[in-house]
């Protein structure tokens, strides 16, 4: 069987990071990416001889609507059209902003029969699976049209799936302290305030979807931050059973998507997890991890409370991956599939020092 | 009987506040305050002839090491020494740097027959009571020695022991979203960052101290922003029984010093209640009330969940005349005691319309 | 001859300041305010028993369009149309969205025959003169529409025309390290960004409209902060004259409406000058003075260098309250007009400290 | 002749960027790198098999007072001393804490006859020359002590050094926007405020001591960003000779490490340029060269006034490599050692496109 041949529709701040993931993943080729106009994140590319991650050539197609003069004018090289990107790829990563990829997938994948794979900026409706990796990979397998949970619930989810697995939850109730804006984003942004979201917050809602049999809310609150959203969980278990810490603890040491970190080692906040990513030599400085604080873990009568970090930016990548191999179905089962990914992305490597 | 003789010893960002609350009490004399330079505080108060809230002025004694001259070199007018300000007063708010309370207390209080009352920056031992007006005023009733919550804790209260009487709780979990700086200041500060407290928080375990039939966990993040910290609650009643979010909020509704708020009607964040304090032309922009968001309301489970708001300069005056009130005893029960603070800071007015 | 009967149109961050600073002029009557919707800034008013500065009642009037049943829904009482209210008044200080100012002067200014003052909102042709109380006072007597100065600009001009009369001024360039927003806003934010505008800067241009022999240019930078503009200052004398630091420092320290201060005092920057004023207790915390560093003056060869601090939600007030006497004439001199001015609002007292 | 043979002592912000600068430099060898306690950024070297920049391992050598266990304990391998490194190496770069620096040279640096080059932090009196690639490079020929300027002042200069060479300078006067802390600073920080400094600013003063033949004064102001100062400069041509937009242009335009951008492209600001360098897949989304606001130039009389933006933590790293080839020698001229450094960073290859 030979690669999977893969390509990204829009080259913003989660499709630059779709890319660089595929071009990580030795059973997937990128054939390339889309987008509308010659925007700075392009001129960087152009900048490279349009060489991303892992040494791979990114090939640029043109979106409808683009105005190839404009490129030229950039000297940026095009290599064709969207359409033509779609009849070489057996999925398409659709980070176009929110709507786009619904006309997309009517427009190009379904008479094309692309698989595709869309961002949490589209309704639920475009796909045939609401997906997160470890939640229900298997829900996955074989289907045309998936859709990824947005950062935050991807995170939440992978710690929430952890103890559900482990102990068996019941219920979990969430605040999010959430970064506002990502780093050089100027067309949003908050000063010192802090922002209410009317309650539930739809994180909690998504987490019902993908996990029906665990009952979940929760209260979001903006921030004037770029480096992270940070989210409190207190999750009770089936049957009024307690949740010790050593429990909770030990559960999440052994998720390879968990990075368990303490303030005393100097992991003071969301602002020393993105340094530590640039220290690691991270492309663009980023982290496929959420981190976990060990000590911020304390029991509420038989409940467990405990705080995360989401790297806002390229949490949702490794899941990603994930989807691909389950629609694809080169591998079929959760365990298979995300220990692939994590081969690729280098994940959990930290874990045996 | 006359009016209770109050001093204020360090005209800090609470001692400022706490001035202007006894100020405002038709039944106690600002006998005057106290402080060791001439900072821009007392400058400003200079400016304005030493005239402070409600037309009162402000006499100015001189805590032991201040420097006279430096006084007079900016023209500000010093009625003594805080020995004999002692001697004048029948209760000293103590909100002088942490420590200097206890040797405050010792050297001056103790020999001198002064009641005091302390803010939450001394260690509790100093006290004899840790006092909140709403939890356990009756046990501050004749006491000699009261230590206040500090803001979050006193905030907080507000509404666990609201909830509490309401409904019975057995336990809360909560997530304190902090400012990490008052308006002006230069000497702390967090920039583009999130930063992470060990759990459990100092306030939970405070309010453990207060109400002790509740148990309570919490995590804290500091967020870069001044106007009001915002504390999320997990409440769960007694016997697992249910808590509907319309008990819940009727009888937030009924406290004086909870302000129920909408996002629909502007009340967006922190911010915007610091804006309509200002609006209201309170003096400082300050507000006595805690802002609690009805939309935050959200049920989990049998648990309910919400959100408030903590003005962290002012939001420690109300319940400090409620000291007053108690550890002189001219009321003797929480009712009379905090509806009389109610009645002279205009508490809880806002509820008639 | 009796009072100035005056109104004003939108009661937002500027128009609230306005009917504040009329209600303090002893010789003008504050008619009336007039806004569109019940906005908090009105409900707190309504809290007050729509009492505002100086005891002063302020009667809300209701703009085309506004929808009298949302009044009534939050018991805010409404005294009449706008048109009524253009009917009772000499001068309408207008503060209504951009734009909004010069419909307004069409429909009713004009054919009504009220007087009108727009701020800086409107374009420049809404207007007979571009006005700045000290720069061009008797340029304005007699007109009936004045445009006022925007916030930066006109604290800026206070200085560069104070030095201009004390000695002369050739040009100068600017950098403007402007605040984003306003305490309290959530419609406009920046996090963790600089903000470049293209040159020169708007505040350069608008100078020379009104100060037309001096040259202008300037850079503008937004940042992430909420207290007060900062701008410094490269002045070049005329002839290529020299400006010392004491020369500069003593026009400086006579002027009523700049604040000469120091870093050594504790005035260490925007948010100290925000704070002096809530420590002051003046209303909404506001002051009508620009600070200016006094050890931020340095020589650059023959030019002088400065920084000043701009409160920009009050610093119009004194000049628009000059406008007032411009228009109408009670004051026909820049002398009389400001000190007039300054002694109701309680400008330059400190001075004599 | 072999390959110079480097160490950096001080594994920071600025260490951990020099020895990324050395591993680039192929006629150069990065020995060792030196430091006193297992840093986060020493984990995530470890992490990463103790692989740095360019595929080169980074050897550890532990400094006095350093405590073995904790790096056995973090499972860092040593490779021994501060003096075995010392040994080993013809220079070393030291970016030890402030201080530090100056006693290493007499404990280590003088005794074993190793060059030394010194960052911002250390006293002038270190070093033999104050030091700066394009501005003096020949006399830190074969000096050595050389010490480097600080960010702000090594950014400034090359525009200040460019424009004295194409048209001959008298003075500058600066206005410096200040980020207060790097991303990741948790123990310094300014939360909405605008922090004054004294003028001069010590870059002003720097700059003196780098060109003694310019006049320059300047004022400083803190923001709360993290990602890069902003810089205004006016600059006045030696005998009142006018400065034109196109010549400043021009010459900035050729200049390899100034990278000459425009607000209309989508360099909004600071933060953009961060941006741009994570996506160009810069190693810790570092950028080398500054960036220089073409719509921010603008004439003020004769004197001609611009904008730059300074990416703090490694806009010193070619400077720093130019200095070690001044004092070894290697080369000789100004161009041909700031070619070289060009060269192996990649600096300037854009400008060909």
């Amino acid at each position: 069987m030979g690669k999977i041949r893969v390509g990204v529709a829009g080259y913003g701040t989660i499709g630059q990071r779709l890319a660089d993931g595929v071009a990580q993943q030795e059973d997937m080729e990128l054939v390339g990416i889309a987008d509308l106009a010659p925007t700075l994140s392009l001129q960087a590319l152009r900048e490279r001889d349009m060489i991303g991650a892992n040494g791979v050539k990114y090939d640029l197609y043109l979106v409808d609507g683009a105005d190839k003069a404009a490129f030229d004018a950039k000297k940026i090289p095009v290599a064709g059209t969207f359409e033509e990107l779609c009849k070489k790829v057996d999925v398409m990563l659709d980070s176009s902003p929110g709507g786009v990829g619904a006309s997309n997938k009517e427009k190009y994948y379904v008479p094309l029969g692309v698989k595709a794979i869309f961002q949490g900026g589209e309704k639920n409706s475009v796909a045939d699976v609401f997906f997160h990796g470890y939640a229900n990979f298997e829900k996955g397998v074989g289907k045309d049209y998936l859709k990824l949970t947005s950062c935050n619930t991807t995170g939440l989810i992978r710690t929430v799936d952890c103890l559900d697995r482990a102990i068996g939850l019941d219920r979990v109730a969430i605040t999010i302290i959430r970064r506002v804006a990502d780093p050089g984003d100027y067309h949003r942004g908050l000063t010192n305030a802090l922002q209410m979201d009317k309650a539930p917050s739809h994180q909690a809602v998504d987490l019902m979807t993908i996990m029906p049999h665990v009952n979940a809310t929760g209260i979001l609150v903006h921030t004037p931050v770029t480096h992270g959203h940070i989210i409190t969980v207190v999750a009770s278990a089936r049957d009024g059973k307690k949740i010790t810490k050593e429990a909770a603890l030990a559960a999440f040491q052994q998720h390879p998507r968990i990075r368990v970190v303490n303030i005393d080692e100097g992991f003071k906040g969301n602002a020393s997890l993105f340094k530590y990513a640039r220290d690691l030599g991270n492309r663009r400085g980023d982290m496929y991890e959420i981190g976990l604080w060990e000590d911020s873990i304390v029991e509420s009568g038989n409940d467990i409370m405990y705080a995360i970090n989401i790297p806002q930016e390229s949490v949702t990548i490794p899941e990603t991956m994930d989807a691909i191999r389950a629609c694809t179905g080169i591998q079929t089962t959760r365990e298979e599939g995300t220990a692939m990914t994590n081969k690729y992305l280098g994940i959990g490597k930290f874990k045996e020092i």
